[in-house]
């Protein structure tokens, strides 16, 4: 189940890597792109980093709105973040596919979808040189959310759950790996 | 075995979200800090982006010297990237430990750390605002290397190598996930 996560603590949902699917939307039409290149920022108050070509449509939206979502998808959604990260919402609608679903969180200003295991509503921090000169994006942390199936009390617990809920880490073309068990140092 | 990485395929040693060691040395000081902040920034030449606190004494040597490399610890490392991250070379040389040991790579102006998967030797890209801003650091990757035992043809291999070369990705606080199973896309 859907659950609130502390934004003091919403830093974890990415710190270990994840590929996570980007959305946004304005003037009525939503767009969801998928990036690997995505990374915590600031602890308090909580930031982001992502980088986004200048050809995605997701872009554009973003910097017409000024809001932004990160989804954290899982391995059971891999086909769905392939299609995502593999096609242009200039050319096709990516919600025709009933595979791509939002859900329904009046919280959010970002599309959130469904069947990921974490969410991060943010707000896009303008910095126009380095979105021009490198397509890197920052944003603040508004809200934050996870599913409690794989993330309690603050931390990712997969082992138990189905692997189908574990967080997806891409290497290249379609070639995906997804988290493993937990190490503690001493 | 340490092979040297196609520039063209060096994204690839980040692109799951590892956690990294950043090494600097400059005026005859060295230090290596561990860091979960860190991605991809562009295939071609390519770059990479990485957080870095003020207070931190690798920090300053990277500024000073204008390089630094990314090591990509691994699970059999666990404890020492821990340390890494837990400690400062302000109040302590980390290379007081035995653990801790450099590999004599000439082609490296940064310090190389033993027994990780993956390095990336780095020339930082000044941008001074957002590096005063956000104490975010860019670079562009100089040379890359890897461990043949788990990075093969341009791919993460890590089914069949012991777990002890497994990839790390911190959560918070010494808590730690190996990197898991790969997952293709249809």
């Amino acid at each position: 189940m859907r659950q609130s996560v502390d934004l003091a603590k919403c830093y974890r949902l990415l710190n270990h890597g994840p590929t996570v699917l980007v959305s946004a939307r304005h003037a009525g039409r939503a767009n969801v792109m998928a990036a690997a290149w995505c990374m915590p920022l600031d602890f308090d108050p909580p930031k982001v980093a992502v980088v986004l070509d200048k050809n995605t449509f997701t872009r554009g939206l973003l910097e017409a709105s000024g809001h932004f979502a990160l989804c954290v998808p899982c391995a059971g959604q891999v086909d769905l973040v392939e299609r995502l990260g593999s096609t242009s919402g200039r050319e096709e609608d990516k919600f025709a596919h009933p595979d791509l679903q939002l859900i329904d969180e009046p919280a959010a200003r970002s599309p959130l979808v469904a069947g990921c295991v974490a969410w991060l509503d943010c707000v896009r921090l303008a910095e126009p040189v380095i979105e021009g000169r490198y397509d890197l994006f920052l944003g603040q942390v508004q809200a934050a959310w996870a599913d409690d199936a794989v993330f309690r009390n603050g931390h990712w617990e997969f082992e138990g759950a189905p692997d189908a809920l574990r967080t997806l880490h891409h290497v290249a073309g379609g070639h995906y790996l997804t988290i493993g068990r937990p190490l503690d140092a001493r």
